[in-house]
């Protein structure tokens, strides 16, 4: 297994020369390196015997059907766009990793069909919409997308047609009804595997995710002239607030809240903010946790804007539900993994995945790996060999026990 | 009274339609609408008897010299210059009271030479330094000041020349010895005589003032997969500082503290913030509770920082002492407002003002009266009749103690 990891890699760094910049990695939807991309993987899948072909959505789709198969078939990837200045695992690895495990079907002699899936789209860069490529394979691809523009005014639609596909036939791209299940692989892209000293973990759900923003409004007033009992500062309120957003989160097992952007008015130093607006995203694992969060701290928000003398409003940008991974094969994956007699542990996943998608559509199962550092959407982000080395262990007791 | 105090206020409106700007009262250092405003003021001058000329500077100034003087004389005056979109009032205003106290000295027979001065600059809106014209009456003008430039890359040399004027005189704007006093009429720009009531209220001192900027820098990391406790977020780092500026500023009479600016790293509302850029502008009258106000702000700053692992920085951009006006003629003036059964309350500037820096060459006295709604820098800045009505009475007596 250790040279398959090691050419798993290998791939990740070869196709990572394939971007839109010279001196960095950058790939969005079907711009010309992802042709690059496609022509690379197909020679590797059709090396393997597989039968390739690139849907209306542009993912690449490789099928491995043996013999002897009951006409059901695994989808194994995920996507290969990727952010601005990207690293070069998050999502090819997924994918470079699902061909290695298509081999190792082979050498097992797996009665297992295995279609392999290069997702177009998942980081939403180019179009400001994520996963149009698990949408599409989903059959959630909503044909008003198609309209959406990139920064440059060319539509998804124009963008499809470019690339030489046909996008009058996005909704041929979904799976059909012999597709028993989706395995998708990730790095983690978080510090927790690295702070607990795991290599693999298993995803239980993708939590949920409320983002709204909130603006308290007080009273523009000199710096100088004003005395602190007539203020009426939005900003100290704000403050007030984030504090509160982090207190609570802190004391709330598996809670994530996070301000992250503020813009405050007038932003001058010898002015008393007027109005200050902050961001929130909030994600957990229960919905019904995530949501009694959001609404006690939409609470402090009103308690702190009523003391103050200030208004406090809002505007829910997202509410987003957790999406559960499919139990029977996840215990597949926990099994696999305790018989390699690593710790067979589980977690929620904080961030959305193609496997979130696919999973509105097909039982789906989800593997995290270490990511060093917790480095990820980063020239730095990596992967340790002995970790894509025990993914592709646990793959090949996953299908192994999905074959029996 | 009540007719100069109409007059007053209907001169500031007039001298409000003398703008850069159509529809907007903006009125910057040297730009055409001052040439209005002295050509105005000087025709006012001259009806009353004065001497009138502009110095180097751009100052305008009027001399009442009476016989029967001993050849000292008093300065009074403010500023004719506004921030972009001002109000009709701020600085303005205690120019044509001057002038108005001109008449009331000449009615009154009093045996005292009298200086009016428009100052030229004082908001520091042109070329990003306030107090160009009283710095230049007060002998504190650094020429090497002329050597700034403004917006449009005009040096304060070549925009004083274009007004006509000779920058190589600037010195010779200074007063000479036989000024005896300054004293400037001006309106709060703050809430507090309104708060409590007031009319007027004699200024004891301008406060000093620390501005400084401080960055925490922690990790940028996605909000959706870091752990609160394996986070290092600078932006809660900052909201927890800002609470204690808020507190400690509280707590402490007479102090005001404030964070009007900041900058979060990356500012995305699905990022961890990795580096929070505050501002901080602290002021009191005593100069040493501003220090240790500050000292006791940065020691909070390390104690939050080292807490949450993250470093912390800070730049000290500005460090006033505290300006008194003085004794002999604050206590003139609190005497006449006394006379007229006003509350002869006393507060000290929170913001600075051309008596300041007249204060570093003669002894200084200042007087402010109610800003309604505490408005000011606005153009719905205003004032009312019987407040300006009481400022000329106090003035009145001002004028009668010091010719006694």
């Amino acid at each position: 297994m250790r040279e398959r990891a090691l050419r798993a890699i290998a791939e990740c760094r070869h196709i990572a020369t394939m971007s839109e910049e010279p001196e960095r990695i950058t790939r969005r939807f079907l711009t010309p390196p992802v042709g690059d991309v496609h022509a690379h993987l197909r020679g590797r899948m059709e090396a393997l015997g597989m039968t390739v072909r690139v849907d209306a959505a542009g993912n690449l789709r490789g099928l491995w059907q043996p013999a002897g198969t009951n006409g059901k078939r695994l989808v194994m990837g995920s996507h290969i766009d990727t952010v601005p200045d990207a690293g070069a695992f998050d999502g090819v690895l997924g994918v470079t990793l699902a061909i290695e495990l298509v081999g190792v079907a082979q050498e097992l002699g797996l009665p297992l069909a295995i279609e392999v899936i290069a997702f177009s789209e998942e980081e939403g860069v180019r179009f400001g919409v994520p996963f149009l490529g698990s949408r599409a394979v989903a059959g959630r691809f909503d044909a008003a997308l198609l309209a959406l523009t990139d920064s440059e005014g060319v539509t998804l639609e124009g963008a499809i047609r470019a690339f030489g596909l046909d996008p009058g036939k996005v909704s041929e791209a979904e799976v059909d009804e012999s597709a028993i299940g989706f395995f998708e692989i990730h790095i983690e892209q978080g510090p927790v595997l690295e702070a607990e000293g795991l290599t693999v973990v298993v995803v239980t759900v993708i939590v949920g995710q409320t983002r709204l923003s909130l603006e308290f409004g007080g009273q523009a007033n000199h710096a100088g002239t004003t005395p602190m009992r007539l203020r009426r500062d939005a900003l100290a309120a704000a403050a007030e607030w984030i504090s509160g957003v982090e207190s609570l989160a802190r004391s709330t097992d598996g809670l994530v809240a996070t301000v992250g952007e503020i813009a405050v008015w007038p932003n001058a130093a010898n002015v008393i903010p007027g109005s200050a607006k902050v961001s929130l995203d909030i994600r957990h694992a229960l919905d019904a946790a995530r949501k009694a969060a959001v609404i006690e701290l939409l609470a402090q928000a009103r308690t702190i804007a009523k003391r103050r003398g200030l208004s406090v409003k809002w505007e829910q940008q997202m509410d987003q539900a957790a999406v559960a991974m499919d139990a029977r094969l996840t215990s597949l994956l926990v099994n696999a993994i305790a018989d390699l007699d690593f710790p067979a542990k589980t977690m929620p996943s904080g961030a959305g995945h193609d496997a979130m998608v696919m999973a509105a559509r097909v039982p789906a199962a989800m593997l995290f790996l270490r990511s060093p550092g917790g480095i990820s959407h980063h020239p730095d982000e990596t992967v340790r060999e002995e970790d894509v080395e025990a993914a592709l262990e646990v793959g090949r007791g996953f299908l192994q026990r999905l074959s029996a």
